[in-house]
């Protein structure tokens, strides 16, 4: 798929997803992605675990609680490092996101579809955590998000935005 | 260029540029790209001002002065504003991130380099302000983040990552 089609046609999919598994070349694939984007200082603050084992996704699910994403087959967890660049300033939000975005695409390119959850898992019920300690991840590593992977079960949504002139200008703010 | 192809080619380009201009149509798809990127609760926290008028860059670039960017013959600013999404949390980095990325992408996917010039106009002296202000921009938009565009004038270089293996895993850390 073209990257400016693929990036037209993401979109946040909250739907369920059909049973047919995600190959394991697929998800190497959407990680690679995610791992090419960049990072401040190219610190590389972002890692990935993949899952895809259904034992372990029911114990995910288990603490995510949510009856859409139980449906999904595979799902990718981000992993975040406050690692300094320069100056005392960590960019690790940016790294991740980029990150993130990266394999949003990837995900979309392959015929797939998934959703950015990041808010659900790292309010003050601290999922993240719960998550990160099933998978064995230590403290030093942040469970920032995760991506259910699969392919939809539903037609794909597209959220309403403000139009062009609204958020983009020429030469000068709001010219 | 096929999405999977633009992520792995997409690199951080620091070098001088060609003088060919960047049609407008191609400013728009880019920018066009980075408003489609998802935002916490679809806040659309990202604007986006695209430079192409010489005065305006030469403007820009007494503050930004880095000698490599003045050749580029456009360049776009990333405004964000720090809305929350809900109980008190914005993601407005998050937001900014996955634009900024979404339109390197499409960048490279046109044909032109770029770099996600970020840390160095929001350091202490406050760079994206005086930007912000050549811009009109008033003080509730902060100016996060420009990419220079353009056609290389040099070979493109690729950062040494860590292998797969050592940021990438499946059902379970390291595993």
């Amino acid at each position: 798929m073209n990257v400016l089609t693929a990036i037209k046609e993401r979109t946040s999919y909250r739907g369920p997803y059909q049973p047919t598994k995600v190959p394991r070349e697929d998800l190497i694939q959407i990680m690679e992605a995610g791992l090419a984007a960049p990072s401040g200082c190219n610190k590389q603050t972002t890692s990935l675990i993949a899952v895809d084992d259904p034992d372990v996704l029911r114990k995910l699910n288990g603490v995510i609680g949510m009856p859409t994403v139980e449906t999904a087959p595979a799902m990718i967890c981000v992993l975040a490092q406050q690692i300094i660049a320069y100056r005392g300033r960590t960019f690790y939000i940016q790294d991740y996101s980029a990150a993130i975005q990266n394999m949003l695409l990837a995900t979309v390119g392959l015929g797939y579809q998934t959703c950015w959850y990041e808010g659900q898992i790292t309010d003050t019920d601290a999922i993240g955590r719960k998550m990160a300690d099933i998978l064995g991840v230590p403290a030093d590593y942040e469970m920032v998000c995760f991506l259910p992977i699969g392919v939809a079960a539903q037609p794909v949504n597209f959220v309403q935005k403000k139009p062009f002139g609204e958020r983009a200008w020429f030469n000068g703010f709001k010219v």
